[in-house]
């Protein structure tokens, strides 16, 4: 799998290619950042990031892309135009359906160095080491795009994981569900109450099993 | 003059074009909102605010595109996708080469109905007067894109006469700045103080010409 790791930006927005094999860990393909000049409208620095990163979809054809979930809280003087360099990066992977994950700068910590408040050199030293580069990425501005990468093919796999189990669960209760429906129904039957508003009692059970699914489809796991 | 007018969004953005003539006014040419749902991933919802963005841009021609300026201070919660929004629009307009502006919701109200802090009522009102409208633009979310349109078109001649007048204090400043160091320059020679890395006087001069024109050039009207 190609994952291509996004740490958005309009000052420097830094671009990362990594590819995960089953038993062959975790190698990096490429990395780049690009530049855009403070006293440039916005429009203009938006349109030179969304550049690249459709050049890079183009070339190295990522199977997910990963870009750092941007916080309002955070630096709210950059925060926005971070949050639209992040937009036109999603968006060009959108145009070739390419699934986007956002993953938080403590999620890809926590994944990268065991640490969710993990600092820069940390980082650098276990990206390096996870990634097997003789020296730490260069541009240092690369280190977190590939940090991305890392942490989603790393939770890739565990939320694919989680969301089988959810679905799982979801199936047994709704099994469940519509047994206990069905036994009602049975109840009710064997006890003679009859409808006055002419619905079988066949269809009845099916409205109810139908609801229950449904109930079961939306509420998922939450017992 | 077209201006294309957005107020952006991800659940409703609107979209307005307005044509303005030397002494017949504004005119609303066409209006549309673009509405994506809240379970789509923001990254299609992005792309599906881009395609008709661009698509109008297309169709329309626009000279120039005002956007509603957006602060991360405002409502957290949707203010990054409102940024986003209106950074794949901005982004589409920069590769077109259209120039873009943005105006904060106080301008625009300023501009339409002469308050800063005008209501939705009194706006709405003021726009279906301005361009002469049977009844109030609709959809109503369309309001917004059109007064985005109308406050651009009168703030824009305004703005550009200030930049007018900018540059000619600018080249005014030069002039006087240029005669201070030639002035300067006379006195030198006369006093026959002598350089002795050898520039020549002429030299020296057009040097120091060069250096009061390009500080008068990056200082502007500070003075």
């Amino acid at each position: 799998m190609r994952v291509m790791g996004v740490d958005p930006g309009l000052t420097r927005c830094g671009l990362a290619l990594i590819e995960t094999a089953p038993g062959r860990g975790v190698t990096a393909l490429d990395v780049d950042v690009v530049r855009t000049r403070a006293d440039e409208p916005i429009e203009r620095r938006l349109r030179a990031v969304h550049e690249v990163a459709d050049e890079w979809m183009d070339i190295h054809r990522p199977d997910v892309v990963a870009i750092e979930r941007v916080f309002a809280q955070n630096q709210v003087s950059t925060a926005m135009g971070t949050a639209q360099a992040a937009g036109v990066v999603a968006m060009a992977a959108a145009y070739r359906d390419i699934p986007v994950a956002f993953h938080t700068p403590s999620e890809v910590k926590a994944a990268v160095t065991g640490s969710g408040r993990a600092d820069k050199k940390q980082m650098t030293l276990m990206i390096t080491r996870i990634l097997g580069l003789q020296k730490p990425p260069s541009p240092a501005d690369a280190a977190d795009a590939l940090a991305l990468a890392v942490c989603h093919s790393w939770r890739a796999p565990m939320q694919g994981r989680v969301a089988a189990l959810d679905a799982q669960v979801s199936r047994s209760r709704a099994g469940f569900e519509a047994k206990v429906v069905e036994g009602r129904a049975a109840a009710t039957r064997t006890a003679g109450v009859g409808r006055s508003h002419g619905g079988t009692s066949t269809a009845d059970q099916e409205r109810a099993r139908a609801a229950a699914r449904g109930m079961a489809r939306t509420k998922g796991v939450r017992w």
